[in-house]
């Protein structure tokens, strides 16, 4: 039987439990020193942060051989009895009795060598990155997060809908989509017109990957009142940015009978549990991003569960910024939408904490967001965190059919297209609220990561869909 | 504050708790039926499968009004006080105090008329059939299998890693792919050859939609030991059955240090620990599929969290068949596949529970699976259930790094393009091994719902990308 390291770092009993007890524990060699009489080696599994630390002596078989062969890298099963450590960093340590290698580490050619090395670089091996402090701690939180997502809304009630990749539909109108296909493009059928013949494709017409679950989950929302989604969407958009990826993964919770208010209650409510989830279960590899990474970071995730979150009205924020004094790069008028120099203005200077902006134009909106009685703005709202920007976006959906109806058309919509989407307001339509959160936004918040491709395990982006 | 239904139907304090209690539902009517002095409306909100029983009498504001609008299907907030039922079939009622209509629904056109729509019907109005009981269950079952799987694997210490869905490698060499492209297919961009010249596409070469997450799965076996994917995956095969689907979901762990039998005690372990899930959690919706749609579920249900899962080799399994006097339409010979027909004969006749078919001839496995010592055979499993057949598929993986190479090169397979998978065999390799379940094949099973198109919220098949 193996035991996992985090339960020797971390033991579910107490330390007195293990100590004494013969364990086996497998992994991969982080490092190796060799002393005079005997050798230091630090094994790390991934189940936690920290190495465990073997001391092997020349009583064990092959000490020499084994001493030559143990490298950073090589994967070693070793068998031997937990001691107490006089050193200091761990409250106990392994003396070996035996070690057998699993798999060698071709020593010359291995990228990882113990040295620090750039995101950059670590993103051209991305099937060994994992095996570093910083993106093995990533993929840790990143696990936690998703499953305190499904935490949070399973046990209040929400139904997790799995919404489809391919779509025929396009929820905002906008953007640049993939395009989904089986047709052999050297040469594909063509119809009378000469253009491409889509009947003779897969799906009998254009598809594409979708570029959110929202309007599938608000079907969902009208029959089983609280749902969220958890699933990949995408933008082809050309951004080479490092805010920008072509695939992401988002949340998207809908709920009938919800407005506004109870849209971003719930949108703080699950914010701060993710957070203390992650207070509560990844406590080391959150001190290593506030080493290491990102100083201060512990702090800010506290302030982020401690503070209650401001809300303020667009029309509020645009006074606060005109009254700023500050001397913005993009201009500061009624109608326009907010750029990052403003909404950080706002998060991080003026209400120094997570603050939702509402009620925006309905000019700048999509279609499906609420008309408020000023026939002006909509009712959604942006969350914005200091240093992260927009993490939520989110709103009252359009429940009235002759409302929806004229905002699709002002928009300039193929009305057939979304004919199932109108027939939910003319049967039994429900005041309905969603938001989206980009999961890798709440990563890189979580860990101070600051370029998004590092929070991902393989990021697509132009010119990248290796591994 | 609003009530669920559920929460009525099965208060966390018991009856006496909620006794005398006015409360807010909000939902949709099912049913209204007229007495003479009073009015029974049956209201749901999809927290939970059973409506909730409102007694309306004239004493309540528009009376007369309302029993004209109340129709099917129209959404309503009522507000009243619970009392015990003098009535079968529920332990409490509402006695209504007023009834606020929110949604009118459209009674000449709602197809969803009190009676039975064929699930065919059902799927030409994706949109609406969630509010149906059968679909409407099949969300809820879905949702809490999915929410076990995280739980199951997590209370493990499994990392979740969110593989890819855009890919520029095929996990199997094998099957058609769906291409994902951003170029204008009308006038796509030609190279010197005069072919389509895919450097200019988004991810500047041919990109398609993966078929599996399991070779991205076991890069991080071999960081994080223990991993689990859960996602979207695709198959572009022309198959218009029950059984297949053109985006489904996978599960797919992947475990380092891991020999195949551990591997089927993960699977047996994972398969019980859904199902014991379901009974503790959704027994309602599992008592519905077993008076309506599959008689007998729930004891199937049960042999399975109770039988311990049978093991047989390929070989054994050949020779089980070969003796058994059946007339089988394909033939049973050594180094041949096994059919639906051989899996039936194994699962529900010869074992009559679930069963684990090994070590499968080579030639018809895939070039990841670890080659057994007899190089004949390679260390795979597929676990049979009585009535679905094959439910999980897995193996152990080649971790040596001159097998692998040498079963690609008799795959034909270009081994540049799997240069990092190959990497993973250099650099401190380890047994490991893993297995995918197909997540729609076990909402089938737990359901007992025949059509795979039922048991996804929006399927995707030949011909079909609506809503």
């Amino acid at each position: 039987m193996r035991t996992k390291i985090k339960d020797l770092k971390n033991p579910p009993k107490g330390f007195q439990e293990i100590i004494g007890k013969e364990v086996t524990i497998k992994g991969w060699v982080r490092t190796v020193r060799n002393q005079k009489t005997f050798t230091f080696i630090e094994v790390n599994d991934g189940s936690t942060l920290s190495n465990f630390q073997v001391i092997a002596d020349p009583e064990i078989p092959n000490y020499q051989k084994l001493a030559e062969q143990l490298t950073t890298g090589t994967s070693v099963s070793i068998e031997g009895a937990i001691v107490e450590s006089p050193g200091k960093g761990q409250a106990v340590e392994m003396q070996a009795k035996s070690i057998q290698i699993i798999g060698s580490c071709d020593v010359e050619n291995y990228p990882l060598q113990k040295k620090r090395h750039s995101f950059e670089f670590l993103r051209s091996i991305a099937h060994l990155r994992p095996r570093t402090n910083t993106l093995g701690a990533v993929a840790r939180v990143r696990s936690a997060l998703a499953y305190a997502t499904h935490k949070f809304f399973q046990e209040k009630g929400f139904i997790y809908v799995q919404t489809p990749v391919i779509t025929a539909s396009d929820c905002e109108g906008a953007g640049e989509l993939f395009r989904v296909s089986t047709l052999d493009p050297e040469k594909a059928p063509r119809n009378e017109q000469g253009g491409i013949d889509y009947s003779k494709d897969f799906f009998e017409r254009p598809a594409f990957l979708t570029v959110s679950g929202q309007l599938n989950g608000e079907i969902f929302a009208l029959s089983h009142s609280d749902i969220y989604t958890f699933g990949p969407t995408f933008r082809a958009e050309n951004s080479n940015t490092s805010r920008h990826l072509a695939e992401f993964w988002m949340v998207e919770p809908e709920m009938a009978f919800c407005d506004l208010d109870m849209d971003m209650d719930n949108a703080e409510a699950y914010v701060k549990f993710l957070l203390q989830y992650l207070m509560d279960n990844c406590q080391e590899d959150l001190e290593f991003f506030d080493k290491f990474i990102s100083k201060g970071l512990i702090d800010r995730l506290k302030l982020i569960i401690e503070t209650s979150f401001e809300r303020a009205s667009y029309t509020y924020a645009m006074r606060i910024l005109e009254k700023s004094g500050e001397r913005f790069d993009y201009p500061v008028r009624w109608g326009l939408d907010l750029q990052s120099e403003h909404e950080r203005y706002l998060s991080e200077k003026y209400f120094n904490k997570p603050v939702f902006i509402t009620d925006y134009p309905k000019e700048i909106k999509p279609f499906y967001m609420r008309l408020n009685d000023d026939e002006k703005t909509v009712a959604n709202m942006d969350l914005l965190f200091p240093k992260i920007g927009e993490i939520i976006g989110g709103s009252q959906r359009e429940e009235r059919h002759g409302y929806l109806k004229e905002r699709m058309k002002e928009a300039k919509m193929n009305l057939d297209d979304y004919w199932w989407y109108m027939e939910l307001r003319e049967y039994g339509t429900a005041p309905h609220a969603g938001y989206g959160l980009g999961f890798e936004r709440m990563v890189q918040f979580a860990t101070g990561v600051e370029n998004i491709r590092d929070v991902i395990a393989f990021p697509r982006y132009p010119g990248k869909a290796e591994f």
